[in-house]
């Protein structure tokens, strides 16, 4: 049911304490803590004495000691301690989660092997503090991944849902153009608006002014990591040949889809921006419309999953700009069906 | 499950804006609105594309634009426009239901076939504003049709539940009389209390003191309308032989049953008087108080219902008063059987 | 399912008002009320004529009137008038409960036959207010009893779930004694501490000073009542051969625990003391801390319970101190066990 053998966004570094934090990923109860020497650690989170969880506890030094009975555990998993006796049952250890920091988010590999670092997606304007800014969030949607998918790879609801912050009408009205690399499980949608209206979001932090051209290419990289590289320049200065883009402002806006349980996803984001680096004001302005406009996409998705419930078997009818979203459902799909002879 | 082939109170009219109202009737999701020259439509609440609610959309000019992918739809529920191309695809179009405004309370038909306007009840108090003030209002029930019809045919109930406003001790002891008539699906309710206690509900309006005769004469025309006459007097005065009636006060309280979903129900209530006409105090305190009435009945059949659900094989012990609570039962159920060989 | 010929705690006797309360218990509405004349009552909570719970109703004199259309019972259960109508229906009388008030608490025989009063739990620590002093509570608890059965026989979790209120290090660290007495099915689990730290909640009412010896002797008797019997002494002076114990302090803990329905338990409680007896601000000291106390155990029950329903087949790992549970658990369960050949 869930693809377990990937990495995916488990937390905000900013979410990570001394006091654990609970979240439920790929149905499994996860407790993410720091012990008071700072190393950050993730365990099942749930003790094997009476199953209650570890994420109710408290860190002492490089343990976690759970809140009921005292049962107690070390970093890698191992209980070095239970109440009223001096042996340590056997089996009485908990699954250690690796997790991973890279700047602002923090992602976990949640297969049952060792975990494949090479899967790891690649994230280095959040690392890159010199030369590029990020913010970050998350929300969570009360939806299945696959309609957040749905929603990111058609961005023409840009226009209508998020009318006023980032959608501006040629975002629905621009053709786009869908690649699927079928080996490498990619999938790809270009659309280049020339010469357009820019939207409070980009004229408020960029200071163009009058028509710009802007680019959304999207990177869907199945099933929990989404790249939307944006590019708003000045009208008719596209990239110089070898690359080099000067005269323009580069957004990566990068999404995490990491399904929690029964239909429902985290949606963490973040917005990394190699202009007005470093500018805190521009944070805050770009925070706070980036939250605004995910609980507009988490209200939307809300209501078409109870929709979708109380009446599963509607259909649906697709147009063009529906082209990535069905690319990806396509490669979702195809990843979870049983390889055959492989 | 549901009687589909009748009318059905789906809103009142001061509800009905260029905002969409969306409300479940008989299980069908419906946005009712107003276009921008103020025309009246609803239409099934559903985009085609991808099932977003069209109530969350815009009224634009003359048409509806869906809040997600802007899917365009005019008042007859045809898809006119949608986003990234020029054609509209075939089978985007959505079903239109066909609503009729009656003073405070708009009619929808939720038939399959065309409506069948001699099955629109006629609401002559609602309409002829010169001789008839009325006050309207609705509540939602969380428990099905059937507990608002027993409700409301046996209003002994006002004794006990509705003490204080429309109950007074002779309501419960008074001996009713009940007619069906099993053609015309009509079950009526004849209770007249003579020389008895005035309720403050009409000795507040009506200016009478001491004792008085009340009828309360009940038609119910199932499944969804339920129409009380209330005639108020001084004792011992009845209507002249050829029915004129100047010395008595009338009320009429009209009921509106329209089932949502999941046995749940659309209380619609409005009260018409030929007495202090167009006085907005009297509006305003009648409004309240039957507020208040109708909010003892939710109360109460919430609480039914959520036992009943609980517990489903208890068991009933009727009494006389009961006798047109279960004719209405009885019809309905006979609504609701199959018809052979029609 | 349940263990229905017994004694359980159905209130406390401060919520027994002519206006009635409605508590479910063993699956069983139940509405509990004095009369005018103060006589306590208990009536199944469900009136015959359409369902209406009577605890919704009005007390009239020794008669409850239901609250929708007046049927009318007396403290026996036996419907005495029905409105509209001479004749009172057969068939219409309601079940009464035999309860019993013994200090604070108000018991109420379950079973369906006539009620065994050789079961009914002693607590004479209630009622001999001259020696004596007792505060009382109610927690519900979204988990089954046999959770709080776990909670209660393993008082080592005081240590991490109450630390700072009666939890010291001690109590999970010193060995426990167990006894089963499989007739009676009594289960009494002993842990003595010596010379250990005396918590808040003893210091502050008993005003003894550095170390203490504490005794913690729990007298478990299923299904429903629980007994602690606390002493506290200075350390080193155990009570006389004869039993003479007077430079102890003892405080009486009793537990009802009363399954409600769907695996949800009532949890009351009651604290008799020997010292300070009438000081009314030790009472409200200890109210407030114990009402604290059984917060902690109703927050995580509520949480192990909803893991347990969401992941039902998850192991556990028990150790030395779990022996109280287990026997309580497995007594239980003998207990529910259909007798052969009895």
């Amino acid at each position: 049911m869930f693809l377990r053998d990937y990495w995916y966004v488990a937390a905000l570094t900013s979410e990570i304490e001394t006091k654990p934090l609970s979240r439920q990923i790929l149905g499994q109860h996860v407790a993410i803590f720091r012990t008071e020497s700072g190393e950050m650690t993730a365990l099942a989170d749930h003790c094997p004495h009476r199953g209650y969880p570890l994420s109710l506890g408290t860190v002492v030094g490089e343990h976690l000691v759970c809140g009921y009975h005292g049962f107690t555990f070390d970093c890698e998993g191992h209980c070095v301690a239970v109440p009223g006796q001096e042996r340590v049952p056997g089996r009485a250890d908990v699954r250690r989660y690796v997790v991973v920091q890279q700047g602002a988010w923090v992602w976990i590999w949640m297969g049952s092997g060792p975990p494949d670092y090479s899967k790891l997606p690649s994230t280095p304007w959040l690392v890159d503090t010199g030369n590029w800014s990020s913010v970050a969030g998350v929300a969570r949607i009360d939806a299945p991944i696959e309609l957040l998918v749905d929603n990111l790879l058609d961005l023409s609801h840009e226009t209508y849902l998020h009318n006023g912050s980032i959608g501006t009408p040629e975002v629905a009205t621009t053709p786009i153009e869908v690649e699927v690399d079928e080996v490498a499980n990619v999938v790809r949608v270009y659309r280049h608006m020339l010469s357009v209206e820019c939207p409070p979001f980009y004229s408020r932090t960029t200071g163009l002014v009058g028509k710009i051209d802007r680019w959304q290419d999207i990177e869907y990289f199945p099933p929990g990591f989404y790249l939307l590289h944006a590019r708003i320049a000045p009208p008719g200065q596209p990239p110089d040949a070898d690359g080099t883009d000067d005269h323009a402002f580069h957004m990566k806006i990068l999404y995490g889809l990491t399904p929690s349980h029964d239909g429902r996803v985290y949606d963490f984001w973040a917005l990394a921006r190699d202009f007005c680096v470093g500018d805190a004001e521009v944070d805050v302005f770009l925070e706070k419309m980036q939250t605004s406009v995910v609980q507009e996409d988490v209200d939307a998705l809300n209501v078409l999953h109870a929709r979708a419930q109380a009446f599963p078997e509607v259909a649906e009818v697709s147009v063009k700009i529906d082209r990535g979203g069905l690319a990806a459902r396509r490669v979702l799909r195809n990843m979870n069906q049983p390889v055959v002879n492989a």
